[in-house]
Parts: structure tokens; C-alpha cells; sequence
């Protein structure tokens, strides 16, 4: 039996799953693991009105927690860049190890963390990093890349990774209205008040920015990543989706062609039968194309206290059981796909006039964009002009799509640009 | 750095991937895992034969691959229980560790393999057991449930683990008869000559008692559970599933019952827009339900060379690294299911004569079998009448059928029975 000492920093809703877990679990973990994990401190700006921090030592002096020299592993689960940043920064200073499920800090400071834990680990290698719940909560993602999908090639990485998204999605498939599935989001706790940051594709986009460097081997930053959110598509794009037999997601996409890298979030028309068009609701999954393992997916809760807390606990005994073999990118770094090729749907929303469609279409053709299908569906104006691409440059279409856009007496709406698996 | 020597029994399809693997990525898995895995030995009975073998210390005697006193780890890919129980027992006796992809072996002499391995760890703790390949191929079932699933009670475990069940269904769906499916999957390498092993669903109880096993921490065997394969099923019913918006998957499932376990496999009627349904082709697939996580899903190819001797060689690297934390059934046992409860479709093949309907739902009433809906397909004789069931003891069904069956007057084939999920 080993015993580690834990530092927790945060005990909101993760903080507080975990640690009834470890309290409920003792048995199993010592069972399972061989392993006791004992709560030395925990750290919380309120900790005081938290009755279930009353039976630990706490403390709202977070720096008192990094600096206790009997803790073993440091526990970030604060969020947020600073002062996480500093706490662990300090936390690797004193020679401790830390988990953290924070996604906004890797994706921003990761570069930082992960130099500092690899030149720590020359003198000292039990110190490692473990931060399996930065990305799609319950689902064992990190572990997999680390340990399993490790031998071969990654050819791409594409992830349903945001659960509000997902949700929504998955209302608007029931046709529901945008405002109202929003807040059944809210109300199940799914969303934030300011759901932004998620609509927007910008959670997705940290989150693959964490896992792509993890696959490809290199650092990659949120920054570097084309991202598009789920404002502009809407309940009719859905039905028109279903009438074609296709779903609609909104995807992380890391994929290696050619020695460059394409990094893209955004909605994406799947065949009916695609392995992802199944995962509804809050649910997240990420689909790996790995050269040996072949293709392999994992869905699960990529959210909530419990799951998130669980991957929190799955590192914690990684590193106390000495198994956290460490993965560093080699520093090889690629360029990007700035300007990829795909299919696209196009929906516009135009008046009810002869000479609309002629009018598109002459200038879809000047940007050498060539269409495979043509529909307009009924109803008063806006009329919805659907139009499916053959393959053609983003480029392209967004430099035709401007021009179309501009022309406020046809089109009363800016067009609906969904790329098509 | 650390370096490992391994010695490989039986250089069949995944012993030659396992080699071509470690061969080819011996950069990477030293980048990525800090480890030089050495092939110290190869012991196969035709290595003769085999062009590959030819720069490797190659032999036919495999009691001097487990005797070599420089190999730290036994690699057993030959199947089967004899003489693999045998080597791997010398191997232990010898103070190695051992990964096997053998689930024969397992599912049979499991509890023995790991109540030594459990015994020789009291002295050297370092001697551990890998079997991630022995289920699900590519698929990182076992490693999960040992280090990501195990924090809370698994209430469940539902998967699609026979490859060649799963491709011969697909081609079911697309209208294909059973002969010519099972021609392909043969001509693809996935179907043995003498298919009955894996149409019987005994593969795939065999799968399902290593991984229940691990999940509900008890030993079982593949005796202990209920199998139903695919053979009572047909074009037919695959086409009624379609109908009703639903599709047929060989599931094994196991479940915790207020204490009791359920064991089965059998053909499901699942709905179409539950996550199992779009696993088509040679994919397998396990759901696992855990009290902390929820509900996760891994896909993969769970078969096939180097699917397979990638899960090997992440055996290995865990191993190598000390990572391997073991896990161990506690003894505790477990009451079975004897007699389960299902909602039921029955399809029935029946002369074309008044009284027939009458007649089932007489036999059906006298088991207290209630009737959810009853359906005659148009056509000829003999004519399919389909009953879908409310939920009813396992034990009616079938001597209700039984019942029904022995009128050869009115029943032409034997009736064909799906649960329903």
C-alpha cells in the first residue's frame, strides 16, 4: 500500500465531487489501486461557507497549499489563466507534481508548463503533469493518446468536444428554437450565463488545441486554430439536413495532409450514418485515426462535477502509482492548412424574384466554385436557396459569399456556410 | 532510458505486426515512452519458414524462449490453452512478467494465471500480467477499466465484440443472404473456415467473461453466461427492424442487478438512433455505465494484425515502465440471472389458414405473455407473423415457444426470437 498526499485548489463543483469520491471510495481505490490518497489541504477563497470543507484543513491562502511541504501532488481546478499559472509555476518550484483540469491554461501557458516539467524531470523524474480532465471530462482521452494511440502516425484527430453545443444542436434537431433550447442548456447547468464562449467554438478550439500537440507532437495554440461557432446556423438548416439524410456538428478537426496541419472548429453536415452522428445531447466524442490501431472513437459525459472529478482522480493515481510515463512534444513543428478544401452547403436567404438564382450562380462561377445541386425550398420570402458545392477552396467561397452578401436587395440575410463531410 | 527484452511465443499475423511495429517506430517509442524494447527471442514452431525470423534469435523449441534468463517479458500470441497455460506458468515460475492476446485462455484458466500472478507479487511486486488484446483488438478496453472506470460501481458493460457477427449483420442490412455475407467475411481474412465459433457468439462470451470479470471484480467464466448467436437470424428480420426504425446487433451484456448479475449474449433490436446502431462492419464497441463517469463508449477495429499487436505492445510499455497497476478480483461472488426479463419480438413462420393467430396468442396468454403489437408481412407461404411483446419472463418465451413450435401443422420453421432493448 503507498499513501499520497494531495492539495486541492478549488472546490467547486469538480473540487467538491472529488473529493467525496476519494472519501466514499477509500476502499475500492486502496482496493484497486493498492493506494491511500489523503487530503492535506485544501485551498478555497470561501472556504468558509463550504460545510463539507469543515472535516479538512482549508484555507483560502492558495500559496499555503503549494508551499506545504508535505503534499505530494497539487490538485488546479480554479480555471482561469492566472492564478492557476503562478500556483502551479510554484507547485513544480517545490518539487511536487500537478494535475490541473484546466483547459484555458494549457491551451494558452501549455508550452510554458510543459518545458519547465521536462527540465524538472532531468533531476527528479517523478515529477510530472497529469491533466486528463482539461479535455471531454470522463472521457479517458489524454491516457489513450499518452499510452495507447502512441506507436503509430496520428493521421487526424475530429471531436464533438463542447457538450453546450451539442445540446443545443440536439434540440434544434427536435425543432426546438435556438433561445429556448439555450435555456433548458442553462437551466440543466450545461451553459454558462454568457454562453459565448462555447457557441462560439472557442472551448472546442482550446480543447483540440490541447490534444492535437499531444498527437502531432508538437505545441499548438488556440490562436492557430480557424474556428467557427454555431450562431449562424439555424432549425431549418436541421431539416434540411435530415431531408438529406445528413446531421449536422459542430467538429474539432486536427488532420495531418502532406506534412501540413489543418486545424479547424466548425459546424459540419455528416452522413446519417456516420459513427458521430449518434452522439446527442450533452455527450461528447473523439474519433482517432491512428496507422496501426486504425480508427477507434470514444463517447462519454464531457462535462460535470463527477465525471470531471473521476479523470481528475484517474491522474492522481497515474502519478502516485509511478505511471504516468510522460509524453513530450519533440518540438517538430508544422505549418498550417491556411486555406483548405472541402464541399460546402450554402443556404441563402433571398427575395422571391426571377434572376436570384442567376445571379448566385454567375458569381459562385467567377470564383470557380462549381455546384453539385441546386434547391429552393418553398415558403414566403426569405426564400432559403440551398445550394451543395463540389469540392472548392474556403477561400473561395468566402470571398464569394462576400460579393453575394453585399447585394442587400436580393439577399436578406447573411448566407448560412456549412462544410460538408 | 530504459531498455526491456521481450521474448515472443508464436510469430503468426500479430506476432509479425508486433515485430514490424517495434522495428519501424523504435524512435518513437523511445521519444514518446523513454524506453528501447529488445526482441531477445522468437519461438515459433515453422520460424524455418518464416523470412522475417531470419535476423531474430529464432527457434521451434518455446520452453527456451520462457527459460532465457535475459528476457524480461513473455509475449504469448500462439491461442488456444495448450501449451500456452503451460509457458506462461514456466514464464511466472521464472520470475517474468507475461501479456497475452489469448482469451480462450483466459476465459478458462484465468482465475489460475491470476491468482499466481496476485501470489508471486507478495515476493517481487514488478511481476504483473498484460492482456489488453485479448478483448476488442485496438480497442483500450481493459486498460480503462483498470484505470479509468474503476473509481465507482460499473453497473453495466453492453458491447459489440465479434467482428465477424457485426460485418455478416451489416451485410444482412443491405440485403444480402446469410451464405454470401459469410463468403466475404471469410475472403477478408475476418471469418474463420469453421465459422461456428464466432456465429455461435461463443467469441464473444468468452470476451465478455474477461471483461465482466474486471468490471464487477469476481471471477467469471465463460460456462456461467447465456449465449444466443446470430444463426436463428434472418434477411427478414432485418428488413422488420428497418421498418420499425430499429436495427439488430449481437450484443454481450452484462449487468448488476440488485446484486445479481445478468450474463448474456444474444441478438438485440436496438433503436436506431441508439449510439450502438451506426457500429457497422468488422467495429466492436463497449459501453460501459459507471457510477462517476456516466456512460462512455469506445469503437474500434477489435481484430486483425496490427490493431491487435499495437494493444500487445502497449502492454509491454506499461509494463516496461512500472505503470502496469495491477488489478485483482476481490473473490467476491456474485448470484447469476437465471431468468431474465426482456421485451420480445417473435417472428413466426406459419401456414396461410385461418386460426393460426388465434392459435399463438392462445399459447402466448397461457405463459402470460401479453402482446404489445402483432404484424402479418404480406407474401407467401410460409407467412411471417410478427409479435412484439411487453416485458415477460425469458423462461415463458421460450416454453411458450417450445409449445407453439411442435405444431407442425401450423408452424413451418423454427420461430425466431430477438430481445428487444
Amino acid at each position: 500500500m503507498k499513501q499520497v498526499k494531495i492539495g486541492i485548489l478549488g472546490a467547486g463543483t469538480v473540487g467538491s465531487s472529488l473529493i467525496k469520491i476519494i472519501e466514499k471510495e477509500k476502499q475500492r481505490i486502496l482496493q484497486n489501486h493498492g493506494l491511500e490518497i489523503v487530503i492535506q489541504k485544501v485551498g478555497d477563497r470561501s472556504y468558509q461557507k463550504k460545510e463539507f470543507l469543515k472535516n479538512y484543513n482549508s484555507t483560502s491562502n492558495l500559496e499555503e497549499v503549494v508551499d506545504d511541504s508535505e503534499i505530494d501532488i497539487i490538485v488546479e481546478l480554479l480555471g482561469g489563466i492566472e492564478p492557476a499559472f503562478s500556483l502551479l509555476n510554484q507547485s513544480l518550484n517545490n518539487q511536487k507534481s500537478i494535475v490541473t483540469a484546466n483547459k484555458a491554461l494549457l491551451a494558452n501557458k501549455g508550452k510554458e508548463i510543459f518545458e519547465k516539467v521536462k527540465e524538472l524531470q532531468k533531476k527528479n523524474p517523478k515529477i510530472t503533469i497529469g491533466f486528463e480532465a482539461s479535455v471531454g471530462g470522463a472521457l479517458p482521452i489524454i491516457k489513450n493518446l499518452r499510452r495507447v494511440w502512441s506507436f503509430g502516425q496520428i493521421q487526424s484527430l475530429i471531436g464533438i468536444l463542447n457538450g453546450t453545443c451539442n445540446f443545443i444542436i440536439s434540440r434544434f434537431e427536435e425543432g426546438m428554437e435556438y433561445e429556448k433550447a439555450l435555456k433548458i442548456a442553462q437551466e440543466k447547468g450545461f451553459a454558462e450565463a454568457d454562453p459565448s464562449f462555447d457557441i462560439s467554438g472557442k472551448d472546442a478550439g482550446q480543447k483540440l488545441a490541447i490534444i492535437s500537440s499531444l498527437a502531432f507532437g508538437c505545441w499548438l495554440e488556440e490562436t492557430q486554430i480557424q474556428i467557427e461557432g454555431i450562431e449562424k446556423i439555424h432549425k431549418i438548416d436541421f431539416e434540411i439536413a435530415n431531408k438529406n439524410n445528413m446531421k449536422i456538428r459542430l467538429l474539432a478537426i486536427s488532420k495531418k495532409i502532406q506534412q501540413k496541419l489543418l486545424l479547424r472548429v466548425h459546424p459540419t453536415l455528416i452522413p446519417r450514418n456516420h459513427l458521430l452522428s449518434d452522439v446527442r445531447d450533452e455527450f461528447n466524442a473523439l474519433l482517432v485515426e491512428e496507422e496501426y490501431s486504425g480508427i477507434t472513437m470514444i463517447v462519454g459525459k464531457g462535462a460535470g462535477g463527477f465525471p470531471t472529478a473521476s479523470a481528475v482522480l484517474s491522474d492522481i493515481v497515474s502519478i502516485a502509482s509511478g505511471s504516468s510515463n510522460l509524453w513530450f512534444y519533440d518540438f517538430s513543428s508544422y505549418s498550417l492548412i491556411e486555406d483548405g478544401e472541402y464541399k460546402f452547403y450554402l443556404r441563402f436567404q433571398t427575395v422571391d424574384r426571377t434572376g436570384v438564382l442567376a445571379f448566385i450562380s454567375k458569381i459562385l462561377a467567377e470564383n470557380q466554385i462549381s455546384i453539385a445541386s441546386m434547391h429552393q425550398e418553398e415558403g414566403e420570402e426569405p426564400v432559403n436557396v440551398i445550394i451543395f458545392t463540389h469540392t472548392c477552396k474556403e477561400s473561395s467561397i468566402y470571398k464569394a459569399i462576400s460579393q453575394i452578401d453585399q447585394n442587400r436587395e436580393i439577399i436578406l440575410s447573411p448566407t448560412t456556410i456549412i462544410r460538408v463531410f
